[in-house]
């Protein structure tokens, strides 16, 4: 029997009363020095190296978080940067999550026409076929989509996603500033982003899970008073917003992302969470402690967004 | 010495007389019966086994055709499709059409933000530093980048690209239907793609090679009334043309992309010229001549092309 992911998400959220999501883009810089040391006296400092230290980390944290939270987004750039190696360690922390019980949204941003979004979607959410065989390639639950190319892009996405009760979220309005050079500008009066977010509710609308869709949206942080109007022109898409924390939205700016009963959206923290020990409020812990960190971050977040929306 | 791929891609342009591009997009249902039954002997009905088959598939088509043409453009989501193993396909490719003296341009379709997207530049083009060493990941010459997110999710890949010599194509306008949705949409009464059109030519206009800049587009061969707008909008961009045959566009549509010199755009042709033997026009060649028939369908575009521009 196919698992509906979005309802999995949606009760995951409940459970663990954290609407939040850590973003696992491991950079070599915050790797502590002695699994860096230990990776490379294994495999040298190559490709695999690296692969081997990103994976060891993500672990840790994993190991050290995986009970307080519903979900998990890797960035694959920051995997594919490594190349094949990169990837590997990519592959590896999503089949260690999903043993783990997280729900996982890769983050991936794809995005383009006919058969190569499907393409796409089977590679990281469906089964490719082989001959007489079919296989998942990464696997993830749920992926990250780039609108650009209009519904022919998105809908190989929602397809592919609907045989396995899988589901996407569609970039609306993104976190960085120059997200307005062409998000922002209006078109008939309305800016793009709010045209964009009408498609999204529309391709919901056909593919609901018992409450949300399957078909949800990115909206920045960083923008609160769009996602206040983003929230209503979308009531049954889950908001994943990127940008609390190292962005500069915090918990406060987030409740308008939420529907009144405090449900519809996940707050993604990255670089807040894992590289938690290099920040001055959790640099007690020390660089040994990373993991420790990252769980008393987590828990600070998890307080933080909860005040918010009560 | 960094050699300037923008001028390389020109100049091979100019010396093999065919502005074009074969788009190595492998469908499992492309390829030759004798080539999978290979394959799937050796690695079974696999990921490996569709990994092989489609690395034997490109490279007869290679061994070909590479005397004809300037450049190659492999799409990862083919590949991507088989997780790992098709992504090993990929560099398996991208390695032989470099050791052929092809020009690669990675159809890639990424676009994140700040650092993230630096990570999909140092994946796809440049080199990730690794303890006191830096490797190349997929290393192609020049990727596709999709400009939804800006400035700030564009320009780390032409800082990476401006170290190592190479370029990008930005997404101006897709060759889809759909790429109406949000890209035709009126913009102070100006479509969409029209203002990215504006953005590519200011972001190329800093990184000029001695002709064309770093900066490409990409204009789909299913619009040439915007093709001819578009051509004056960016006037020293390489323009970068899909929908080729399969989609529609002809010869006769293509007059319009180019500049009054001849130059300044490659047209892609995809399953037109690597699954050729399925079409009516070259099935005398037969699945056993399947590569043969590519280099006769390669012969006919340039033909098709060239008689178009004079």
């Amino acid at each position: 029997m196919v698992i509906s992911m979005i309802n999995r998400l949606v009760e995951k959220i409940r459970q663990t009363k954290a609407p939040i999501v850590v973003g696992l883009d491991p950079m070599m810089n915050y790797i502590p020095g002695h699994i860096k040391t230990k990776a490379f006296a294994e495999y040298g400092e190559t490709l695999a190296g690296a692969g081997e230290a990103i994976w060891q980390y993500n672990k840790a944290i994993v190991d050290h978080i995986s009970d307080l939270i519903p979900a998990v987004k890797p960035q694959i750039a920051m995997y594919e940067q490594f190349g094949i190696e990169g990837l590997r360690a990519f592959q590896r922390t999503i089949d260690y999550c999903r043993d783990k019980g997280l729900v996982i949204i890769g983050d991936i941003k794809r995005g383009d026409i006919g058969s190569t979004s499907e393409a796409y979607a089977i590679g990281h959410m469906g089964q490719a076929q082989v001959g007489s065989q079919s296989f998942y390639g990464f696997n993830e639950d749920f992926v990250t989509v780039n609108p650009y190319m209009g519904s022919d892009g998105v809908k190989p996405f929602i397809e592919v996603g609907k045989k396995e009760g899988k589901g996407i979220f569609v970039l609306v309005k993104t976190s960085n500033p120059s997200s307005e050079e062409f998000q922002d500008r209006l078109v008939d009066g309305k800016p793009l982003y709010e045209i964009v977010a009408e498609k999204v509710a529309e391709w919901g609308a056909d593919h609901m899970g018992d409450e949300y869709s399957y078909v949800g949206a990115v909206v920045g942080a960083t923008y609160p008073e769009q996602g206040k109007i983003l929230r209503k022109v979308m009531p049954k898409s889950l908001i994943l917003v990127p940008g609390y924390g190292a962005q500069g939205g915090r918990g406060a700016d987030l409740a308008h992302f939420f529907n009144q009963d405090g449900s519809g959206a996940i707050i993604n923290s990255s670089r807040g969470i894992i590289a938690a020990f290099r920040e001055a409020s959790y640099s007690a812990y020390g660089e040994a402690n990373f993991a420790e960190a990252s769980r008393a971050a987590v828990e600070d977040m998890i307080a933080d967004i909860t005040q918010a929306i009560v």
